[in-house]
């Protein structure tokens, strides 16, 4: 979508409790999550203290001390386990989950305020460092645990007290006589209280969220303002720099992303809301040139994002080293960016990176069991670097949690009833009253998108189903049976209520090269649109349509300008990217190097044969072929030799068999080296 | 030389003012040297306060403050000037130095104390922190200078004046009662004394290089001791461990190269002239080591050492990023060590690793035009890495100045005459009797060192003559011609004063596959020992040997265990490593790769064609052929593409004409990219 054109979002997630996920890739990682993972972060959260930290009780000098982001762990476990709770209804967690909320409601101060640092070992540095001290971060996550509290059990307590913070924030914020012109160092409010409008019609909390991301980056700059009033000289800022949170310049005036990764994607995902919401071209514009900016220049093959160590976030356009940071938070802030920009002309680049991210170095983020979790996903390891149980910052256990108990709602989109968008409550006086859920299944009955028919996007292809009611009040149900990213054949079982006409928008993935299309059995050319082929027709129930995606093993090359993979390839197949890992090979993996004419074929195997756990993991595809390797024995007296001549599988290095495992499914065996980017020759 | 064998080093070198460098290649840069670098540093010396710091009237609240390490600016430059005057007599200079060195020895204190910013701006700071105050560096540069002064121009006041200063040292410290078990934190003063020694034959002096060494890293730590003498906390060291000045363990228990480059060199210098003066095995061995780990682990291509940018040192094993730290200071560290190793035994591979960064990470350190200066040598250069005038801490530029005036020493040896290395005056009482210095070319008449005849041997090929006189007392001359590096032909003519028996070693450099020799136009097969082909007979004035060295053009591949170079390739031909630089190209260097396959053809030209200017490069060769670079407008909206099947000059790529220059050339045109290792394919 070019600058100036019709931003008005035309499309919405179908969310996933209308969506099932029955295949053999995600749903028994679901299951772990429901079963192991969301206990073990409670169990973590308790035994850390966070969760006795909303008891208020801390006195000085006892330890732990509450942190002031340790809410916000707490709050994305609720939000993930609500998600599970709304589609897997458990006794024991909801009963964790009831516990839990009732501390954190029972912590909130009478005005609203709420953070347990803050309130008891901080209580005068209230709002004193938005800079630095995450208060509207920890918020913004409890709101969003209590918009999926609300919406997961029916519940109200949780966030009619959320409301009443964000009430809150608003009587203390602003632009108006009296109040801060403060926003936070760690965005994330700006996407919270936007879901939070979405879920009460409440319209106070889209301006709320448009206040936060006008005012970032202006000038006098607030945190300069802030420093000073502590007595604190601002350029002594432990960062150096504003563009550590995005708040160098205002949005717009942003043109490439900078500063902390995951930061920068929460930010870029709260304006992609609100250029839906308020149907605002230059905020839309800023995002696209943004996201532009991250996935055509600063992200890793894997979809993780972030190489600077240092402040966790983007360096200059393709420093890209291996050793990436990568963390697993900004990874999924990418796949929230991007399912936000796909919902505006369901053009498929951004669900191509939404499904790079995704398969890759999302999932990586969390081991097989469940229970270990990366912070960091860099592309090569000398064999050092392991999943852990906890950390210290823990943001990404729950964050990977919330993500993947509501998988679903990624998967599909259909038009906007346009009523929708614009649709709120008045919210009177001191009451609340929440009104329906905006949820596009059941509302706006009757009403068409303004200059499009009824259509069905598919994004990602995962066995289950998903049903809706499309904007002409169709109620549609898609069948889908595919083995994918096992196999590219997709087999979708189309059963509307009644026969309809609505177009079937059916993602063709980047990385695929060649498909092939039938409905009901007979071949058809549809056209491709935004990568995505379209099939409109008038649909009957029972209609099958076969998508054939090839899927070849592929060598990738980096952009040339990438330094560290000058000369190097990634394999690929389907959506998975490939690594080389200690465990299958004899000889060390950083001495192997891929010959442009060596055969790799994609391989189904038991995973248990080769050393991983039995579960969640059915099947695996790995690949195998043969490469070389420098033989050690040449190399004892040397660390500089002429190049044998050409063809050389002779001389210096020997021909050894390799195999190559998906990048997510990496350390789960004997710990050792790992390897991406293979270097050719 | 394996440990436990017999230590006694066996050669010395020839010394600079017995050789004569006529050749294009090394000639015309030393003529730059005399005639223009000395001068221009001679100014920075001036115009940056570093020599009238020594007039001693800096009063507080004066600027500059004269620095704690600028003493050793000034003494590497009257060391350089002094090797420049004695093969060179130039009254202008001659009376610059006279000028400095008399401000020298002016500002040296009664007790022999001598650094002006300790006597003038913190004058109750003398001797308190050896860690980090560079005393005993700076005395040992002034030593050296002191030295070098005395043996160019005959006159002893500076000499005298420094021997005076290591007097001073040896009363402060020692292991006697009373004394300080001190030692510097940047090596230089253990190397300076024994040329001290040497000069003087006052074998306290050796005593205190010996203590110096053997005190370092012992415990109680004295950094430790001394720190706490300050009041300060000895863990918060600024660079946070002693291995930072190779002080965290007794020199022989040190198991390999780390921390600061430049110090090591030093350091490993020090020991192994100690090895040799004091026949300790050990010593020796240790020396190895370290020179294993530096050669064999931690060196680039170039010759350049120390990747680590935040401590100017040494890394892990293999841990040789292009973008190398590779101080030009830490190469001539290298060579100072490298020379000091091959006298042992006269092995090629300390005379290979001497040549390598002589010919490249050495010289590319200043410009052609010899008046700026690279402090790093990277091997790679996004284009805004460039040569300075001058630097705040200026120690590389003279340190070149003084290895070039002194070139000549690095290329010959003769066998030691035993008695020579025991030799030298008893001292009595504070006088100072300076015997003859220990000039091999002079001394030891009619002695043979132990187990071997007389030999000549040649490290480096550079067209001119050397004279000397062999242990036995024959007067022989080389004269050699040559247009090495230029073509691997070396035409020498020996001319003994008398027909006389001696093995005349030839170095076979490790880079040389083939060689043949030929003695009077006759071929002869010469037997190689420990890379010296060695032609034993007794030679009469006329007599021709000329040898003849293979110096094709060369693929070099590192070690598999270096990350940055896993599928790249260097070219090197004959002593020269090669690089890409943009102004040859009109692809970016960046996104050039080479074939396998790709031929590339070693080419004289007029270096002015090129750009580069007419002084000191009569002629250059590039290499020249065709590779391939990725075509731009393919990857204008991708970070990630399928890579091109093999062969593949088609599709992403293009075919290019590439040029690569020697590396030492590099920067000397229009500012932009550099690359030294190409990715293959």
């Amino acid at each position: 979508m070019s600058a100036g054109s019709q931003c008005f979002r035309r499309f919405s997630p179908i969310p996933f409790t209308h969506v099932s996920v029955e295949d053999e890739f995600w749903a028994p990682r679901l299951r772990v999550n429901r079963e192991r993972t969301l206990f073990a972060q409670y169990e973590q959260c308790r035994k850390t203290g966070r969760i006795d930290a909303f008891k208020l009780d801390w006195k000085p000098g006892m330890e732990p001390v509450p942190h002031m982001f340790w809410d916000s762990d707490v709050a994305k476990w609720i939000e993930a386990a609500s998600y599970s709770l709304a589609t897997h209804p458990d006794e024991k967690l909801a009963a964790l989950v009831d516990e839990v909320v009732s501390l954190v409601v029972g912590a909130q101060r009478p005005d609203g305020y709420l953070n347990a640092h803050f309130t008891v070992v901080e209580p005068d540095k209230r709002w004193t460092n938005l800079r630095d001290n995450h208060e509207l971060y920890t918020a913004g996550h409890l709101i969003e645990a209590a918009v999926a509290h609300y919406q997961a059990t029916g519940k109200r307590t949780f966030l009619e007290a959320m409301c009443r913070f964000a009430d809150c924030i608003a009587r203390v914020f602003g632009t108006e006589a009296g109040k801060k012109r403060g926003y936070c160092g760690h965005e994330e409010i700006e996407l919270a209280v936007v879901k939070l409008y979405r879920a009460t019609g409440e319209k106070g909390y889209l301006e709320l969220s448009r206040y936060f991301v006008e005012q970032r980056g202006r000038q006098p700059h607030y945190f300069d303002l802030e420093a000073r009033e502590r007595g604190e000289d601002p350029a002594k800022f432990w960062a150096r720099d504003y563009f550590y949170c995005q708040a160098h310049a205002p949005v717009r005036e942003q043109k490439e992303a900078a500063g902390h990764a995951v930061r920068a994607m929460y930010l870029y995902s709260a304006m992609a809301d609100l250029a839906a919401e308020l149907n605002d071209p230059s905020l839309l514009e800023a995002c696209e040139r943004l996201w532009e900016s991250v996935c055509l220049r600063k992200m890793y093959v894997t979809g993780g994002v972030g190489s600077v160590r240092g402040y966790e976030g983007f360096g200059p356009d393709y420093d890209l080293a291996n050793e990436a940071y990568a963390e697993t938070c900004a990874a999924i802030g990418l796949v929230l960016f991007c399912q936000r920009m796909l919902q505006f002309d369901c053009d498929s680049r951004y669900a191509d990176v939404m499904e790079r991210a995704l398969y890759n170095g999302v999932i990586s983020g969390v081991s097989l069991d469940g229970e270990r979790y990366f912070y960091e996903n860099p592309l090569v390891s000398d064999g050092t670097h392991h999943r852990q149980e906890w950390f210290p910052c823990a943001c990404c256990p729950s964050n990977l949690s919330r993500l993947l108990a509501s998988l679903g709602t990624y998967a599909y989109s259909q038009p906007v009833a346009p009523g929708l968008l614009a649709s709120g409550s008045v919210r009177g006086g001191a009451g609340l009253r929440v009104v329906p859920k905006a949820d596009p299944v059941k509302g706006g009955a009757g009403r068409r998108s303004s200059d499009e028919g009824d259509a069905f996007g598919v994004h990602l292809y995962i066995a289950g189903r998903a049903d809706t009611t499309l904007p002409s009040g169709a109620a549609v149900t898609l069948r889908v049976e595919t083995r994918y990213p096992e196999e590219g054949a997709v087999h979708i079982t189309v059963a509307p209520a009644r026969p309809c006409e609505f177009e079937l928008r059916l993602r063709i993935p980047g990385w695929c090269r060649k498909h092939s299309l039938a409905v009901n059995g007979e071949a058809v050319e549809a056209p491709v649109e935004r990568g995505y082929a379209c099939v409109k027709r008038t649909w009957h129930t029972g209609d099958v349509v076969e998508l054939e995606l090839d899927m070849p093993v592929e060598r990738v090359k980096a952009h040339p300008n990438v330094q560290a993979n000058r000369g190097r390839v990634a394999l690929q197949r389907g959506p998975l990217v490939y690594c080389l890992e200690q465990a299958d090979h004899s000889v060390p993996v950083r001495h192997i190097t891929l010959p442009d004419d060596a055969t790799l074929a994609a391989k189904k195997v038991e995973p248990q044969a080769l050393g991983f756990p039995p579960d969640p993991l059915p099947a695996l595809v790995v690949l195998e072929g043969e490469a070389l390797a420098a033989d050690p024995s040449v190399w004892q007296n040397a660390l500089y030799r002429r190049a044998c001549p050409p063809k050389g599988a002779s001389g210096d290095r020997r021909r050894v068999p390799i195999r190559a495992v998906p990048y997510f499914a990496w350390d789960n065996r004997a710990p050792g080296e790992m390897v991406v980017w293979l270097p050719k020759g």
